[in-house]
């Protein structure tokens, strides 16, 4: 089974756009500008994960959360940084960041083209977990952080 | 944790290039000129899955083989085609292919760049079983496959 990618809109033929979080809007509490693609995992498949391409637009961002499960994500369009713990990540196409268990992290698009990269995780997993005002305080005045959380 | 890409070797920091199967090698009974970076999965990460990229050179392919296991595979880098039961999919720029349980598959690199690909699997998962002769000589004369598969 082939999904073709389509250049002109960065998408796959067969795989439908959907929103950032459960209720499809790319929009939202803590987000802005994210669309995501489910490449593979949520047809069915017999495996015990899920690929996702998430593209983050220019002034966009993921929400600042974290959760049990891991994150592996490896960038393939555009550029950007990942705020994991109190590390600032700047990435580049193919840098690949790995989130660990029930570590804040987000996903900023600081640059002027769209920021994607995909993200595969466990299938189960739980449910992100949005930080606290007073984790965002605390790395608004972080070393690395400071100026880098958007919410 | 970041690992950075390498543009000028196509390789990643602190992530060693290997050999295609368990020996090691590139080159060996049914496979050729193909090597893995395993990108997250095998350091002792909690998760269910590895994150491998294969890179094949011109004229180089993996081995014919099937297993339980799925495989989502997205390309990354250079063009080829995977043989996958009776068809055939020319696969370009992240374009995906999911390879379904106990299907014969192969990834040939048919064009003048090296072909990479992301390649995810569960872990644990079981090990391939090489396509018998007869196989082979099935794919032989299939309509799709006709001098298509490599060993």
């Amino acid at each position: 089974m082939k999904h073709e990618f389509k250049p002109a809109d960065h998408t796959w033929e067969g795989i439908e756009p959907k929103g950032y979080k459960a209720d499809n809007k790319s929009e939202g509490d803590g987000f802005r500008g994210v669309t995501k693609h489910v490449i593979s995992g949520d047809r069915g498949e017999p495996c015990n994960f899920v690929v996702r391409y998430f593209e983050v637009e220019p002034g966009g961002y993921t929400r600042l959360e974290r959760h049990e499960h891991i994150h592996s994500v490896t960038v393939v369009r555009g550029r950007g940084y990942a705020v994991v713990g109190s590390d600032v990540h700047p990435l580049r196409h193919l840098d690949h960041v790995y989130v660990a268990p029930m570590t804040l992290h987000q996903f900023v698009n600081d640059g002027p083209e769209p920021f994607g990269f995909m993200c595969i995780v466990d299938s189960p997993r739980d449910r992100g977990q949005k930080a606290t005002p007073e984790e965002v305080a605390a790395l608004e005045r972080g070393a690395a952080t400071t100026g880098k959380v958007r919410s």
